[in-house]
């Protein structure tokens, strides 16, 4: 490694601080970008370099925002009275996804963790309750993991008393799984939560 | 996707161009990037902007250099009479490692291969040749695969009539591996190539 430029190894250093990249990947990224049209370095280090000017969180919800506020809370035909609650921004583009939903977002930015040192003041709850008001329901879209349960119970608690009707994503079965091969945790909540055809 | 600030787009884009990223993790390493300290998209920015500007491939040895040589070529303490050749500068680094070479290097940048059409005049054998005047080893430390093999076979041919000794590395049986778990081919050129003890 020593007998490199400089000018390679510091970018082989920072490479390697990408998560899920290791020394000797950052390396062969940093060969492989050596070696393709420098254009691309010089995008790559465009886009980065004005990453953090250019790209913030939203004010209200905490999405990624190119000013003040993010696209969906500056869309007027999102439904104000419903209020969908995720952890992380990539959730919400899943959700778009599925046009199933029409309402407004929240993202935590994370989820209540002890073990990682993650408590409600680490997350964007006292946001949350500030956007209360107008709200009809607030559909918890939380990760149905011990985090996410977690998560959801803590909001409820805080929610409920200020009327507003608190709701989760159904857990069950995933579409087009089988039975024989599904976890015991996950067929246990099918069960509770079977309804009549 | 399409709600994301553009600035933010654009970087998941360049990233997804990088070998093993696919979509997916280009937009995780993105997210990374914005919740980390700005100053590594900042370094990283600055590294790949500079990148084709301060990095170059050496005038004599095609390894990497800051300037017109490398630090190898630029070495007066290195032995000029021995040329060790391999595919890529990452193997130079590895055979430094050993301690065990003390001469020159010469990179190929690749190997001979009639499948992804790369042919003699893809690879440094030209500048190979014309390094020949003070040699006396050349040493062929190309993989031992099938590119590998043809490649030290073509240039034994080219080397052997200029009056150089044209060497290649050990073939054998890997250092703490075991027998039952080697492959034929291992086995076998450890078997034609057995030593007295």
């Amino acid at each position: 490694m020593a007998s490199y430029p400089p000018a390679f190894l510091s970018l082989v250093e920072n490479l390697s601080r990408l998560p899920g990249v290791g020394a000797k990947s950052a390396q062969r990224l940093a060969f492989h970008i050596l070696k393709s049209d420098p254009a691309l370095a010089a995008n790559l280090g465009r886009d980065l370099g004005q990453l953090h000017g250019k790209v913030r969180l939203c004010a209200r919800c905490s999405y990624l925002a190119a000013g003040e506020l993010c696209s969906f809370c500056l869309d007027t035909r999102r439904d104000e009275r419903m209020l969908c609650v995720v952890e992380d921004p990539r959730d919400v583009d899943v959700i778009e996804s599925t046009s199933e939903f029409r309402g407004s977002y929240h993202v935590l930015l994370g989820v209540l963790s002890p073990l990682e040192g993650v408590g409600p003041g680490d997350l964007k709850i006292r946001e949350l309750l500030a956007r209360t008001a107008p709200l009809e329901e607030v559909i918890l879209a939380l990760d149905p993991d011990v985090e996410g349960d977690a998560t959801s119970l803590y909001l409820t608690r805080l929610l409920r008393p200020l009327g507003v009707k608190v709701t989760r994503l159904a857990s069950g079965l995933p579409q087009g799984s089988e039975l024989e091969y599904a976890d015991q945790v996950t067929v246990a909540r099918a069960f509770a939560a079977r309804r009549e055809v």
